[in-house]
């Protein structure tokens, strides 16, 4: 895949870069907030992002949305994790009656949840409240074949762009990207090793739960799958190539959720350490995203750290959680909610009638 | 002081320890909710905390309080701070307009705002808001002779059982503590080095924005005040002598709101270092307060993290904040809740019919 399918060619055309007037605005207003300078930390760090993506005029209140993308993986057949496939059909169902962590998270902190089915090898149908996009019922596996056909990974991204799309429409303006695939930190722990060129035995976790048995044979899984599709000695591959052989339905489709969100001038938070793999791509592919984008937290995954240098974020939580189904992004969203509304809402010096500091 | 104020010993009495049966419960629970087990990290330990403090029936919804107290230093007088002392003042009347940081993410984050003066250096009649509670105005110039008498201790302790009462009135469930008064980061200092055996020098930082020269001058008032209170050579001091000798009149009262908190039965969130260094007296005083206290996020003052160790507590937040006024308490708030909620309203393995993992 040498040229981009065009669609995703079309919105990266449409990302606007920041402009850096705004962050000069936005610290000369947090200098002047009754606070000592640089007391509110990465909070202040946080709003002149929030006023840079919004070119100097933060929408209040925020409206969250938080994208679980669904689907299953190929190589799960190889025992890399702890619990068996049906789980993520199981865990889709749970999804939709309310009872994960997500719906917790997502009703608690006012974000409106969409449930993607990009691959989920299980029949939905008639079910309310999930979004129908299966391209295919689950990834190939990578141990034997590519993961995805090239039409399967453009038809993925597609549905990671028409879903930021929507959440532009419904007026979304802080969106969390998450996910749910049995199996997925194989696929994830393959990119990562690829993307950052580390050996996959520093980027390879426990993923739900494995014993060193299992972290062993997943690793081992790892290995071969990097061999079978990319000479070790060559130059790092094309990130959508790396998507095609080792990735997955609901990592294509954040993949391209995130570039489009970016085009749509949205702030983008990613979650653990599948969701911010997908962004990683998204970056390698259109680094201009990165001004767009926060890291909500930091995974206990070890290969998640390691991603978050490639793509020089900072995590805002670090709460030891490797849950993923978005629960760390919309953690953290209220922490930028704070940040922008200290931003905004705080007294100045002179309005207040405070003394500054001796100069 | 080698007896306790009478107030100060009845509310000590009344401390419950949490019963361990609770813990073993909320795992067990926790152990069969639609998640890998551990996998939620130190939302898990923030839920076996909150369960055990609410024996086992955590209310809800969960209100929040904050409580921001307030005094001078005489030790300001000493050029100690980048601000001058009227800033004190000034910031109750932003308090009081609505204007401060705290008021900004008390609003956001559904927590009761109290301010109280314990001992601001200005007069305040007739505004309304502001819990009136002056001890005195400000306390002395621990350079000089001991901060408080033994009547203004008693006084400002008093101060914050009362306070802590009136939470508990009101039916509140999480309690932050913050505080304000220029020239306190010096008096922390000062109580943070005695209770941690450390030198000054390793716990006394910029405080609202020193530079070298004003953070050394500190430092050279903090040594001297140590050597004119203490034997160097000497057993620790007890702890109501190191807050009468170099304390101040809102660390007192906090140290009472947090004791009278924990009789309460409430979970209480601590700030940053001035409203730890409180709660490391609270605790040196009543030990039994531990399993009562949250540590809502870890200051840039380096005298913080040492206090975090002493009373054994990890911090939820960390955002290099250093502003006080109860800001990191109330921001962690969220992530406490959410604990919370996960814990009380996720499906679990049986309920939802999802598989566990192989075992």
């Amino acid at each position: 895949m040498k040229t981009l399918p065009p669609s995703l060619a079309d919105v990266i055309s449409q990302i606007k870069r920041c402009e850096a007037r705004y962050g000069a605005q936005a610290r000369h207003r947090l200098d002047n907030l009754t606070k000592p300078i640089g007391s509110l930390g990465r909070l202040e760090i946080l709003a002149i992002q929030m006023f840079s993506i919004y070119s100097g005029n933060i929408p209040l209140p925020l409206h969250r949305g938080v994208y679980v993308f669904v689907a299953d993986h190929g190589v799960a057949a190889e025992g890399v994790s702890a619990y068996p496939r049906e789980v993520t059909a199981q865990m889709v169902r749970n999804f939709l009656s309310g009872g994960a962590a997500i719906n917790v998270l997502a009703r608690l902190h006012g974000a409106a949840l969409t449930v993607i089915d990009v691959g989920v090898d299980a029949e939905f149908e008639g079910i309310p409240g999930l979004e129908c996009a299966k391209v295919r019922r689950g990834s190939r596996n990578m141990r034997r074949e590519p993961a995805l056909s090239q039409g399967e990974l453009a038809g993925a991204l597609e549905v990671g762009i028409r879903m930021a799309s929507r959440a532009s429409e419904n007026g979304e303006h802080l969106v969390a990207v998450g996910e749910m695939g049995i199996g997925n930190t194989t696929s994830a722990s393959a990119i990562t090793s690829l993307i950052t060129k580390l050996p996959p035995g520093e980027v390879t976790g426990r993923g739900t739960g494995l014993d060193m048995a299992g972290k062993n044979r997943k690793l081992n899984i790892i290995r071969r799958s990097l061999k079978l599709h990319f000479d070790s000695a060559g130059a790092t591959p094309e990130p959508l190539e790396i998507l095609r052989c080792v990735g997955g339905l609901e990592i294509a489709a954040m993949t391209g959720f995130i570039i489009a969100a970016a085009a749509k001038q949205m702030a983008i938070v990613c979650d653990g350490f599948i969701s911010t793999a997908a962004a990683a791509v998204a970056f390698t592919i259109a680094p201009e995203i990165q001004e767009y984008l926060f890291a909500g937290h930091c995974s206990d995954e070890p290969g998640h750290r390691h991603l978050l240098k490639y793509l020089g974020l900072t995590p805002i939580l670090n709460l030891g959680m490797r849950l993923g189904e978005g629960t760390g992004a919309v953690l953290a969203m209220p922490v930028i909610e704070s940040a922008v509304r200290v931003f905004t809402e705080m007294a100045t010096f002179s309005s207040a009638g405070v003394s500054k500091a001796d100069e």
